[in-house]
């Protein structure tokens, strides 16, 4: 590259480039597996661009059809459980049975943080840069509710594309674990024995979300602490109530070190979705699951409409502070604001 | 009553009658520490009538500089702990220290099942028909938020007419909890050692939430228990983050039979209001309260205007089904349906 051409130059082609593909393009070459337009899609969707994200619409409409052929699996657990290291080895025995995997990321640090603790390709050193691979971190968008939303989206683009399973992975802070829960099929939650994550997973509420218990480290030392905390889990299980599927929570464990109890895990995994496929759980979840996403997104589009209004902006501060100063009940101040923005 | 007369007949013109007070005659009635007028009040704001509603505000923008001088404790427990029973003789012992109190329920089992598992004056013999108490259950309102909404405008009231102790009692579940802590300073949790309570309590997240854990039935048989158990859970409280109040919840114990630990009870509460009083989180908490309020309120009167529009009640079940049927995304159903709610 000469000197005197500016080093974003090519950036910036590749930007007018990508703009110039019209909505079938993107379909056509989302269908045909094409990566790059796989992705350039999810950037659309992604983008703070109103029309971006207009494209990005018509782009899912039409790639609608062919989705919903996945396993949609989502995997949580706290940092420190090995997750990056099981999914580098789970998502190898995948591809090996012939899957074609995506690897989608809710990471709900970002958006405080600035940073990411999660979707970092190079923590998933086999399975980056495999053509069966597509691993896709979400951005930082500030509201959880964001990053999800986009994330539901790029599951159907992902499907479209021909990814057979997506695995949804996210880590245990505030309510990601709901998130995910709701647009999966499948909830693993990965532990290490001993640790107290099990505190941790019945604390936050994930025990009744989840489908498959996995203790991950079942090696070395851990050996005999892992078969006590095993039956321990599966005991604890069972004083919960049934789940929606039917289905009773499973406890299993695998060693990313030694590469053992993978394909117990596999196992595991075709049986509860032959399971929820012959009592038609999978339909009617994933039926109320877009049903759940629809009022959410109504919520989001009236919540966003009313806070962009010029007046409401205005008049919000000056509510709050009348508020704290118990100069007008909250609830007076909400019925001035939202009849101020209807009037408007 | 004569059989001519229709046996509603009472009712009716007690009705108009009290439809004619002014919002004047109700705030001064109220401010006199008029009960009836208390009680008239709070059903103008329990009313599905908007004019009662209307008429509620006003009376607690007209209270509202006369609120907020009450101790407002939260308690929650599974039932079965003796929540009824340690609320009669705590209650006792607060009037005896000179205390005015009332007693207010939210119950989240009354939408559903149409009936109350709360809020049945006649389990608290001791306190039913005191002067100085005022019992209030919530009445079934669907939601939870609007149960809510009105337990929080009823605290309002109830200072105003002199109440210096607010208790909102609930019971554990779903997510009635997260309810009454957003509306109180001091949050009890009460279990009984032995019983699996503290797991629920742990997993439902309310370990974060309570200021004081009490044990319930410490005597008999469960004298031992309890004292184990009390430890136990103290150490369990020391491992969560530390509290924004800087307060470290503590745990006792009482017995409803033996009516012993009552005083102590007591001091640890009297103890927790010096504490947050001094270093000024009784005020930033409150405020913070109420700007959540705030804006929670305004969620719920976009959507309520939203989904009281006749055009979007007509499409919701067009757009639901297409959905369901994969022929439109929810994000695509929920831009076109609010589109048009904006347009009319």
């Amino acid at each position: 590259m000469s000197d005197n051409v500016n080093p974003n130059i090519n950036k910036i082609i590749q930007n007018l480039k990508r703009q110039n593909y019209s909505v079938e393009e993107y379909v056509e070459g989302i269908l045909s597996g094409n990566r790059n337009m796989l992705s350039q899609s999810i950037t659309l969707l992604e983008s703070i661009l109103p029309e971006d994200n207009q494209k990005a619409e018509q782009i899912i409409k039409e790639c609608l059809p062919y989705s919903g052929k996945s396993k949609r699996i989502g995997i949580t657990g706290v940092p420190g459980v090995g997750k990056s290291t099981f999914i580098d080895y789970f998502g190898l025995k995948l591809v090996e049975q012939g899957k074609k995997l995506a690897i989608l990321a809710i990471d709900p640090s970002s958006g405080i943080s600035g940073g990411s603790i999660l979707g970092d390709k190079t923590r998933m050193e086999t399975l980056t840069g495999m053509s069966e691979v597509f691993i896709r971190p979400s951005p930082s968008q500030g509201t959880l509710g964001g990053v999800a939303a986009k994330t539901r989206e790029t599951i159907i683009l992902c499907e479209a594309a021909g990814f057979d399973t997506i695995l949804v992975e996210t880590v245990g802070v505030g309510q990601s674990e709901y998130a995910v829960a709701s647009m999966v099929d499948l909830f693993m939650f990965l532990i290490v024995a001993g640790t107290g994550d099990e505190l941790q997973g019945i604390k936050r509420g994930i025990m009744e979300m989840c489908d498959i218990v996995v203790f991950t480290k079942d090696d070395g030392d851990n050996l005999q602490r892992t078969a006590i905390a095993k039956r321990q889990m599966q005991s604890a299980l069972q004083l919960l109530p049934p789940k929606n599927s039917g289905w009773m929570p499973t406890v299993t464990s695998v060693s990313s070190v030694e590469y053992t109890g993978f394909e117990k895990l596999n196992q595991i995994i075709d049986k509860y979705f032959d399971f929820i496929s012959k009592n038609n759980f999978l339909i009617s979840n994933r039926n109320q699951q877009s049903v759940d996403w629809f009022y959410e997104q109504i919520v989001n589009l009236l919540k966003n409409s009313f806070y962009a209004n010029e007046k409401v902006k205005e008049l919000i501060p000056k509510l709050t502070s009348q508020i704290q100063n118990n100069e007008i009940s909250p609830i007076a101040g909400a019925r001035q604001i939202v009849d101020l923005f209807f009037r408007h």
